[in-house]
């Protein structure tokens, strides 16, 4: 560009020399691509970008997205050039215990970060996310604004490799923005050839810019990762097309300018060596016996994007304070929405159910959840993977999120619209779904089959890691499933996702449970999945919103309140364990029935609680529970017995299934007699 | 076609009746697609595939694969029409315990079924495993033959649909087939733009044809599911192309002619309703009043195909013969492979390691063992991710497999190689190997960092649902990774993974435990996931080959021979429990040790076995695993201690976070004296 000074090339060629020393000071990391990628990465934080690094909540700033995780110099660097925060010795201090800088950019960890991008595919298919929260937030705050006359309008940027254009999760992302013609989104492709396994000729031969044509976005290809002319172009010209998402297909060399090691897998994920760095450092006139060497001209220079992003900020604030002014039960919503509060007795809107042997399915109960908290909680909004009808995710009148163009029979859209269509693409629902609710301030939700889970597990760990506000609609959430057969029955799914840090799985056992559930999940900031049923379970007696939200409760006492035995349920086994009890009471066995919805609620409570629930002195216990046994040893303990199913299910109606399977008041009773007898023997 | 006949058309309307009726008396499946695309079904299987009724393995048979598993009737009808021993009386049991036509295509289940497809994307992913695996074992057993000549040249079909094409997993395997080059895979894609969610325009807007073409296939378009001239012409011009895979985009109408729902969701998984069979019917001249309707003279048409198929059979005999005749030794591997059986002495080609303090990874052990015993089973072949420097997954020696145009520097190619190339695409890695294992006699391996076995995750489970023969080398299997940081460090993953039924997880302690792992997992057929160390662990004293397949077994024996304690580790904390042992034993606490690679094939052995490793008289034990603690609340009852994480991990080298995280000597050392405690306070 005409006012690129020699200022800008010592600090894009300081950016290459401290990737090479910072990841050769630790003796690991990714070098190469945080060499050749430091024109882009300086253009896009230096030029390209609004942004204010005196402030990164700053709603109205771009994204930046770093798909490309493992390359978290390419990030770092420029927060320590731009001002935010980060300081040399935070880059000397790469991937070590406790530095601000570690192997893969996290999320709440580095002021900077947007997202934690450390497996391939997620920060593309989450950037996704971002861009169509970008626009349903525009629709939420200030919908009648002319384009790109809204304070909420910005653009999302992503930098993406070679593992993101060949993992799938992108591809499903990818075709989504097309169909959703996410103008507000940037990918460049950092088409370097390199991967792990050297020239990716090996594994990679599609011609991926024809591909992202396929998909509806506007091409472009720039050749060389130096030609900062053509780069800056690429990115505004990007930014100016604002019907289709863009894709800039940027051919660079790895490790550029190192002699030996660019263009070579060498210089992808490791140290390049004493020599090789040093090598660096004369090639771009550097003293090769310096270490981590930025002058004060060039940091000084970078810096001043702070006074750029400051002014920037300041002539957005008249636009917003504007739109405030005009706007006020807007902002009235945004203010509540960014204090993470929810509205004053939005709870009277839960439907409740009376007691009902035939009851309804949780999933009805969930969906009919969801419309009526619609009303009084407008940032709630979400879809299903292909499976609206069987999740029962919609909201009644409000229309769907699309352009108008893709308006169909069924659906009637509009590009502020509420109810998402992810298509068959639990993979990419789940990042989406992470980059909604890392955007901005609403509350999304996805369903799909339980058993689908399983496409969307990295997306569902990341949501955990980052600690997410995402809720997760898994519905046919057992046998239950019924005639579809093995390959849609979760068996091991509901121990297998408990076993995810930090991701609460709420398996309700009736209606009432479910909206205690929905209540709960939306109270607390932290990713939950309902796990719900396909068919009908009864209302039951004595369930409780206080119950649920502490994870288990006691659903019903032991006649004399003194339990011999407990009995604990979750889901549609729940009524099992009641009916069991009745029968055992019916024999003389005070028994207990805990309804245990949430294993992770249930562990955050204090040990008093926990004991009150299920007292260690009573040590005849059944859980039942249509899936593996797994996650209830510990709660069962040595003496106690759990029906459970410990093989893939079959293809038959739901009933035939729980009888054949084993899941029958008889047998929960015959587990109680020997866990009874258990007792006994080790007395 | 110029030869079809009226009774041909009788045939197809046949099926499409029966589709009809059979979703009608169980009240629930997928007729709409089973009736649109009968016409193609009817093709392939009486026109296009070689295939003979009477012999569903004849490793000469081209391989039909139904992505689309949904519209399961589309195979069971056509399974029926040529004589695969289905009958009326299967069809009418559709989705009924213990019938042969469950809901989704079951393998081992239905002769005639391939491969089980159920979840959507996985039948197209795996058919391009069994495209290499065909291309592989020609390699094998008859290298040299002209195209076209070897009775071990034959062709892969696949039917997909729209969810199949919107699944990431297609798109992987899809880029990686057109590096491939694989000429003996056809695709017909059913574009009837109907999903679930009704029109496929809210969700779907690419142009999948060009997307394809972007792949690098050979793309036809055909208009209307009833050309059956044009449809014929596209299928064998696929056949004919054999340097591209083939991909036919059909367009049809979903529920044809079904008058009122056809062309819409309600046609795709829900019963058509009485009246609207019945119009079907009137529509095509069959009597309404009738249900299962099928004339003799359209069966006995039908029936030819066994016909066809046995002259065909013959016809490829003599080509077996003449090839069994002129290669003696390659038959005999043939003949060895389809016992499965593995070669006299094999196990001789083993490395042993002695007993080493500093000892090596178990990742590195598991490169040797696979580059030792290469030379004798030949049938084994695999490779990465884009991780084969860091999963140790190469032969040494051997090419890649690959058409010669993709040779790199690192990598020379050969279309008949060994060593997998996956690039960044971990799911459709593990549809490969499902494929290649199908498909064939060979013992085909994958690797990647075992924390994105959550990518992989629904073909693994497909895996143990088919009970395939493939093996996950998972390595980096802990916190153990190192610097990479939380998002690379599995903390849930063996309890996860362990979750699912029917999958040997192998967790091997050091160099020879994980020999001998690799050789229980040959000697057994069910899949398996090896969890190997990034890190060094040392070479111990005691392990063996016999109790590594058994699963767990007494390391080291408590000094007098009556433990008080019972220290259970697996692989890189193994170690620890050792040196605890010696610092509990120094204490006068005869501590036993005991090894416990794989809880499968320890639940696999009778209960004396598992008594006699872990007493139930020996109440004080304790777990150590660097991994949640869920899977292990069983084996250490409640008197036991677990030392696990329960959180994500950091960014660190691996010594500081072992230390951090409590994985030492003393940590375990506690853990057994808490233990020890227990057991006092519980007489």
């Amino acid at each position: 560009p005409d006012d690129w000074t020699e200022l800008d090339k010592r600090a894009v060629d300081t950016v290459r020399v401290l990737a090479a020393d910072a990841v050769q000071k630790v003796g690991n990391g990714h070098p190469g691509t945080a060499m050749s990628l430091a024109p882009l990465a300086y253009t896009l934080f230096q030029r390209v970008m609004r942004h204010d690094p005196a402030d990164a909540d700053w709603i109205g700033r771009d994204r930046f997205v770093l798909s490309a995780g493992h390359s978290s110099l390419t990030l770092y660097i420029q927060l320590f050039l731009a001002g935010y925060g980060l300081e040399l010795d935070d880059l000397k201090a790469l991937r070590t215990w406790g530095s601000k800088t570690p192997g893969h950019p996290e999320y709440r960890h580095t002021n900077g970060v947007e997202i934690t991008t450390g497996p391939l595919g997620q920060g593309l298919a989450s950037a996704v996310g971002m861009a169509m929260a970008a626009r349903r937030e525009r629709g939420l705050f200030d919908p009648d604004a002319a384009p790109g006359e809204s304070p909420f309008d910005h653009d999302i940027f992503v930098i993406a490799s070679d593992g993101d254009i060949e993992e799938g999760v992108t591809s499903e992302a990818s075709s989504l923005a097309g169909t959703q013609q996410l103008g507000n989104l940037t990918v460049v492709y950092d088409d370097n050839k390199i991967s792990i396994e050297d020239d990716t000729t090996i594994a990679l031969g599609e011609d991926t810019a024809k591909r992202y044509e396929a998909y509806g976005w506007h091409v472009q290809v720039v050749e060389g990762g130096e030609n900062v002319t053509g780069l800056e172009a690429a990115l505004k010209a990007a930014k100016a097309e604002t019907d289709r998402p863009s894709f800039i297909l940027l051919r660079t060399i790895i490790g550029y300018p190192a002699p030996k090691k660019m263009n070579t897998g060498a210089a992808h994920g490791a140290a390049l060596g004493d020599d090789e760095v040093k090598a660096v450092k004369v090639a771009l006139g550097f003293d090769p016996e310096q270490t981590f060497e930025v002058s004060d001209e060039v940091l000084a220079h970078a810096r001043e994007v702070g006074k750029r992003g400051e002014h920037a900020k300041a002539e957005w604030q008249k636009g917003f304070d504007a739109w405030a002014q005009a706007n006020p039960e807007r902002k009235a919503l945004l203010d509540r929405l960014v204090a993470k509060k929810l509205p004053e007795g939005w709870t009277d809107s839960l439907p409740t159910y009376p007691v009902d042997a035939k009851g309804t399915s949780t999933r009805k109960a969930s969906g009919e959840v969801i419309n009526a908290i619609a009303g009084v909680l407008p940032e709630l909004w979400g879809g299903s993977a292909d499976l609206a009808e069987s999740n029962l995710t919609s909201i009644k009148g409000e229309k769907s999120f699309g352009p108008t163009s893709i308006t169909t029979d069924m659906w009637k859209t509009d590009p502020y619209g509420r109810t998402l269509h992810f298509g068959v693409r639990e993979h990419a629902m789940g990042s989406i779904l992470n980059g909604i609710a890392l955007h901005g301030p609403t509350r999304p939700y996805g369903g799909t089959f339980m058993v689908f889970s399983d496409y969307m597990r990295p997306a569902v760990r990341l949501a955990a890691i980052m600690e997410a506000s995402v809720t997760y609609v898994w519905t046919h959430d057992s046998i239950g499933l019924g005639e579809d057969g093995p390959t849609h029955q979760p068996i091991e799914h509901l121990s297998a996702l408990r076993a995810i840090p930090g991701l609460a799985v709420v398996r309700p056992g009736d209606a009432n449970e479910t909206a205690f559930a929905w209540r709960t999940i939306l109270e607390n900031a932290a990713p939950a999945g309902l796990a719900l049923t396909r068919q009908n379970v009864p209302t039951l007696e004595g369930t409780s919103y206080e119950g649920v939200a502490k994870g288990a409760y006691v659903l019903s006492e032991a006649s004399g309140g003194t339990p011999r035995l407990v009995l604990i349920g979750t889901g549609s086994e729940l009524q099992i364990a009641v009916e069991a009890a009745k029968v055992l009471e019916g024999e003389g066995v005070p028994t207990r029935v805990v309804s245990m919805p949430c294993f992770e609620w249930f562990e955050a409570q204090d040990k008093s609680y926990r004991d009150s629930v299920i007292p260690p002195s009573v040590k005849a216990r059944v859980a039942v529970e249509a899936g593996i046994a797994q996650s209830w040893h510990r709660w069962v303990g040595d003496a106690g017995e759990i029906v459970s199913i410990e093989h893939f299910g079959a293809s038959a109606d739901y009933q035939t299934l729980f009888k054949e399977f084993g899941f029958t008041t008889e047998n929960v009773v015959a587990a109680a007699h020997l866990s009874l007898q258990h007792v006994e023997e080790s007395k």
